[in-house]
């Protein structure tokens, strides 16, 4: 089986530590695909065949070249599927459904696809600059986007209720077109022509940040915590 | 940095999986320091130096030398402390005060000391049978025992607060007696002539016995696992 590695957790986001703690090149030790966010949350970032991109807030996307890039949160994985996905056609809404069989609800997973998207929903966060906000306070001013008819490829975790807090429970999918000028956080979508993979880990790997001052520091408010990352994350069960 | 290595959940436990799913011989590949609980929840388990042993409820002591014995819920490390307990004498309630400086609060860490104990206080979880209640029915009929003057080690963890649920936030202790007939999961202690070290991780990695068809099954009460997991594990923060 294989381990899904993750680099800080979203309610150190939501305690307002946005510094990097990690570098692209330490976190591609851990794997060749995954999604993230840079320094200050700056942007969305997707990690496909060890190459790392990042959609800047305006829209842009950006090949990530320089290694020493800090993430202050992101989860990789060493693409090894399980299996490929049973259906030629999904959306946001009906991920879960499709994939019933495979009984995702208490384990760790990732779907990693690509299709014709009649529709792709996405927002990109906003670069902040110390002294950082809540992730909840980014959340509230997102820039958005919306692009018809893109063919691209989504890839994103499934994470058990359990683990809201280190991470965002439900999926959580960010996406990058094949001509990579469009990107982001998916808010929703609608595919066709899918092809792609499910891939189960028996291991999820939470690393921390734990020679950082400002989060050893961190003072958490838990009665918000969990609204919070709905609210900013809205990720689907 | 060093790991901290989980497999199954108190989630899992509060989810009425008691079943085994790990080996002992499987765990201690790694770490050779340790707690958890058999089948059935079937008492409670310490690892030391690569030992494994287990209060059962009736009070006995076994030292488990059949490493196909099988574990529900068990957290490892290989011991290597980060430096030694700045105290000599403490009790369950002084415990995170003593090691305020080390700021604890928002890793994981575990303490691993002998000392004189005026006083321990445990309880063991008695074995159940399948089909199997959750750890909070369980958690209402425990036997407790308590013991003046022994001398021993207690060995545990600290999880952040976003960790309840995977696991008990707070610390969560075991002990053993040096003369190996008096242990179990500790609800108060004084001790004194503490001798002792502090390890601090930088990952927590959380196995799940994905092949388990029950625990794919599970369907959890997630109002209810916050309040069921204080009741019944009382970890002091």
């Amino acid at each position: 089986m294989t381990s899904l590695y993750q680099h800080g957790t979203l309610a150190m986001l939501m305690g307002k530590q946005m510094q990097g703690t990690i570098t692209a090149a330490e976190l591609l030790k851990h794997g060749d695909t995954g999604i993230g966010t840079l320094t200050g949350l700056n942007g969305e970032v997707i990690i496909l065949e060890g190459q790392v991109y990042q959609a800047q807030s305006d829209g842009q996307v950006n090949h990530i070249t320089d290694l020493e890039t800090l993430l202050p949160f992101a989860s990789v994985h060493f693409y090894k599927p399980t299996q490929a996905l049973p259906f030629d056609a999904v959306d946001f809404t009906t991920l879960s459904d499709k994939l019933q069989a495979a009984q995702l609800r208490n384990i760790f997973s990732s779907v990693n696809f690509h299709a014709d998207f009649s529709r792709m929903h996405v927002r990109i966060a906003p670069k902040q600059v110390p002294p950082f906000p809540s992730l909840l306070e980014v959340a509230t001013n997102q820039p958005e986007f919306e692009m018809a008819n893109v063919t691209g490829t989504v890839m994103g975790y499934y994470a058990p209720e359990i683990f809201n807090g280190p991470t965002a429970a439900g999926w959580h999918l960010h996406f990058l077109s094949d001509d990579k000028t469009f990107a982001g956080h998916i808010l929703d979508f609608s595919a066709s022509h899918v092809t792609g993979t499910l891939q189960i880990f028996d291991e999820f790997v939470q690393h921390l940040p734990v020679q950082d001052a400002g989060f050893r520091a961190m003072a958490l408010d838990l009665e918000g915590l969990h609204s919070g990352i709905t609210a900013s994350e809205g990720g689907k069960k």
